[in-house]
């Protein structure tokens, strides 16, 4: 019988592994991001374990960045690539175990459905096929990667601003997911929305904030280490170029409105977290939020406003660190972070995929609608 | 120099040749639906015309059902029949006049996009494959064609049923269209809107509801000359069976909300004619038509509130033989009929397309916002 | 329960249902081609039997035009309508006996895998958008339908004529298929050996001979009931202008190499009928046509030569009145008759499918390469 | 205006830029294989240069490892990713000049169509859905990468065993093009080759025997800089890993046909350097492989037999270092390395696209017919 093989040689692949000689006992650890402590995506591939009970223990999870994570947690595997499906998983002792039969020969386990840099491209030339897009190289990440931006409409007198960021975490791959689903609608020339939006409106957007983290299989920072959205108030070319230039572009086009897409580790659930708690923000602001995730909810059953972060989560000091404070203070605009679940959404939980790349792109595509809606009360 | 050949001998074809000897004087004239003096709906092939300059006079369009329907009006053409796109038309001198330098060997002009009854089965037959939908044959139409019914979800004790019908008037093809992408949107298994709808409901679809005027080529009505929409206070199997079955399972289910697709000749909009101005409603059930509206608009552009029909368009008794009218004040439910436009939508027009299948499949998808939010205040 | 609902008023229906009381002893009938007495072509859709262990007892069926063709032959179905299956079936007693049970709430049964009129024009449509491609209108059957021709590559000195015909017989869908498979091969611009043949030769290509028998459900005959492949050498604009429409542009034209595709109720392999026993028949033309065979064994498995007609199969009289030899003996040239099963092919048997349309389509893919080294060893 | 921005951090990218600071102007060379000076592949992006005529100079091109490719070469590039087509390049001074003005924001250039890893791994993924495909891993490279394997039917007695490699020369992509086309032919169901070669043979296949080059962007080695077709007599697991397995294996299976996928700098049109000429091979080996490329031809007019390498190109000592020489050699069976040109194929040039990524896979696709005809002969 061949003998199980183990890898992670390849795009966001993320594992080390200490022993794999016994099927019914592999131990493995996460890598931890490079230059700092974070760890807590795993992806790697599985050969040879066709018809094999396995059981993987994840050994260090215990220490991972977000244990609380692990509570309720399934990981995904697939064989094709494409389908993402849920396997029986438990966070038992500090370790993260899962118990599963292979169906073939080769596969690939993830904390959620990777998306690698070259489907990012993918979708960069993809969207870059529309007269509706132009396509802006912000410059290059420590690694050397394009930094891409979109820019959906044109410019023109009395027309807003609206920028939106994916993936400064590099592990949220649904942030980019998310933002896939809200090109393809942007893109989609028969949509009255996106038409609609793009006569009031220009679109900046960021679908991966983070390549360099992404390729590296990363958690949560850059090249070095750096954890990006902590960087908002001072980023600097050495340590955090993406947001260097992604600020930079800010302030020559100004910013209306914000969003920022991440994943949570924590809640089962897709929520907004805008500026509530700031000492600087405005009531008109804040309605403005609260509207906009009352507009989102009415769209798409998946998002929700009864659970969150704690308001004031954030001591001052950090919050304006964060990619969301900052904008809504420097710009005086609503500016919000959507979170979505590694988990399964509980309100709708799917036994079989959990939340999904698939439903992490409708919930993008559902952002057309409360933004016009916010358009439509300026 | 090969001839012209301009031909109509397949699904919704619909012309007849006056005259072709000449490419620049081409006489056509649309023909009755069988058994009635309706006619506006045409269909047809050219051949052998490529690179030639074509005028195209349809002699009797001044005695069509709806002449006002072809100020502001052009025909659409394919040459892939996919992708169907307007040529220069005007009316003159009670003539429809298309003219047209086709770029290919091979090509058709229509009133607008057909939809034909292998796709209608090809349709039935995707929708089947999903766990959420039943097909139920309601019975067969006078030329003998299956009236094929859709349920989406499972019957259940509090829950809500839904009737949505498409396409009486077989020559409004973009009631099938719209159909279509509500369908679509139904079997989306990652569309929230789509699970919670069925969570709380039934919907019962009859995307074609006269599938024999669909195929030859009718406008307005069925096999034998009869106009579906004018049968709801008495069908009979003899003249309106199609009514007649779909009345009955009604009765087997009940209603709670009614929709029913339609195209108008008219107006260059998407509105939806409710039972405003009929006696027997209640208000509550106007405000409830009223803010079905609303929400549409809310979810989708192309959607408008301030055209419609004139209140008390159709005087008492002829009103109660229409569909949703007759369903309304049956059961006592709000009950729409939803017209699309065969002319351009002026509110977001387009050079090339017109309204356009693919926008009134969009519509179809958005339906369901409206329904969830009816669903979600009841 | 619901009761059993069988249709066949679509596209090739052909059924007559004597009795559907009982879901185990279904009775039906084949109906006769307009205007003849073949028939065993049959198509029928079956509604309301989910789940219900079906017998469908064909009555008619030894009297069918080849009732050794019913001999370990297996009907086929479709839930999807795009992939056909076999169902268990015997011949018994005079009768066809299909014994299934649907595992859907609607299905078709069929002699052999349809292709839809629609889908006819829809090949038309997408071939006519290469630049290879020419579509010609030879004229209107006798309930006027269009007889499409395709010509591919434009004809120049030097360059070889031929000419290929499918489908004479309109119950032989595999004929078609067979048709489909070799157009986009020759449309496919990467594809070295179309490119080679259409340096060579220019291919005049009419996919289906017979619409109005397609549509009408027939197995053999046009609408009027005459088998087109007995009219080659008198055929007359009343009673076979398919085939005089044809002749008469073949005449323009010349012929230098032709094939007929259709199905055989028989045999349970694909092979193909020549001109061998013909008296006008000179021995380089059988050798030309022997080597065409064996090329086609080369490329493609499924064919053989060892099986076929018995050599002499028709008289001198009526021989001349098939397509193939009046072709032959007219022009001078190979002229071979394509046949492939209803049956399974029994050198290569398919528990699931039989011979299948995706095959059909490959052999027709398979039919550029004898095509090219006939036009290399002239 | 913005500047040009030239970047090549992705899979496979390739180049340095030395000055990109007048589009006129652009100065760029290629950088060698990591650990070697073997180069001529490169693949970059540049951005922000939609209709600005560029000038970019590959100024190093004159010391690349194979000058002469240089003559009538052109350049590729794309837009979308998808569809690679020719630019205008010239040889000039020793450097290699490439003049395009790019249509959009953003485009990529390369010596040939690349192959991404990502892409790699899909393929065999979706190979390993198949029920006739084990996939088996052999490995880890040097970087740690997977070599990945996949097995074509079930070893049983009297079955042949072929070998097919591809890509030991990661710059080579069209040899995995062409593998990728072999392997969907092989997967298809339908086709009557595949099933009848999978009766008669198992047929193992290394898509890519150097994943390591291929993400690094080389021309010719592995990671070190190994040149793995010159290793085939010593491999060994520290610098040449990749051939060390493969032998390996092939020495548990034994092989009876070998096939060896390149792509050859120099000659513009495919050919197989088979044994001739090598002082071990006997003339009934010599006649498989002539035959062999007798029988692609006949089903590929891509393929021709007039031009080739010199017989006794190389001399003994390296020969027996060659993969098919080793392989012919050691198994004493027919053992051939196929070549396909970077330039365009003169025998059916085309301006658009030259030599391509599909018509790679076309000829892959043809491989089945001489591999069936010689299991036959035997």
């Amino acid at each position: 019988m061949a003998a199980i093989h183990i890898s992670a040689a390849f795009d966001s692949g993320n594992i080390e592994v200490l022993d794999a000689a016994a099927t019914d006992d592999i131990r493995l650890a996460i890598r931890k991001d490079n230059g700092s402590d974070f760890y807590q995506w795993f992806h790697f591939r599985v050969q040879g374990a066709r018809e094999q009970a396995l059981r993987l223990r994840l050994t260090n999870a215990g220490g991972a960045s977000y244990p609380d994570g692990w509570d309720d947690y399934r990981a995904v595997a697939s064989y094709d690539r494409r389908h993402w499906f849920r396997v029986p998983t438990r966070y038992q002792d500090g370790e993260l175990v899962i118990e599963h039969t292979p169906g073939q020969d080769s596969l690939y386990y993830a904390y959620f459905a990777p998306y690698a840099f070259e489907r990012h491209l993918d979708l960069i030339a993809r969207a870059a096929q529309s007269g509706r897009v132009r396509v802006e190289n912000l410059g290059a990440t420590l690694d050397g990667r394009d930094l891409d931006m979109l820019r959906f409409g044109e410019p023109a007198p009395g027309r807003k601003t609206i920028w939106i960021t994916a993936r400064q975490h590099p592990g949220e791959t649904m942030a980019e997911w998310c933002a896939e689903g809200l090109i393809d609608r942007l893109l989609d020339c028969h949509d009255a929305q996106a038409g609609r939006i793009l006569e009031q409106a220009v679109i900046y957007l960021v679908p991966n904030m983070n390549p360099d983290g992404s390729v590296r299989g990363h958690l949560r920072t850059n090249a070095i280490g750096v954890n990006l959205n902590r960087e908002w108030n001072a980023p600097s070319l050495e340590r955090s170029p993406e947001v260097f230039m992604v600020r930079a572009r800010m302030e020559q086009t100004g910013v209306d409105l914000y969003l920022d897409l991440h994943g949570d580790e924590g809640l089962p659930c897709n929520f907004i977290a805008g500026q509530e708690g700031l000492p600087w923000v405005e009531d008109d602001l804040l309605s403005q939020e609260r509207q906009f995730e009352l507009d989102l909810q009415a769209v798409n059953a998946d998002f929700q406003l009864e659970r969150g972060y704690p308001i004031g989560k954030h001591v001052t000091e950090e919050a304006i660190t964060l990619a969301s404070n900052w904008v809504g203070k420097e710009f005086g605009c609503p500016a919000m972070t959507l979170e979505m679940p590694f988990k399964d959404n509980d309100l709708r939980p799917d036994a079989e995929q959990g939340w999904s790349p698939e439903r992490s792109a409708r919930l993008g595509t559902s952002l057309l609608d409360p933004i016009l809606a916010w358009l439509g009360r300026l």
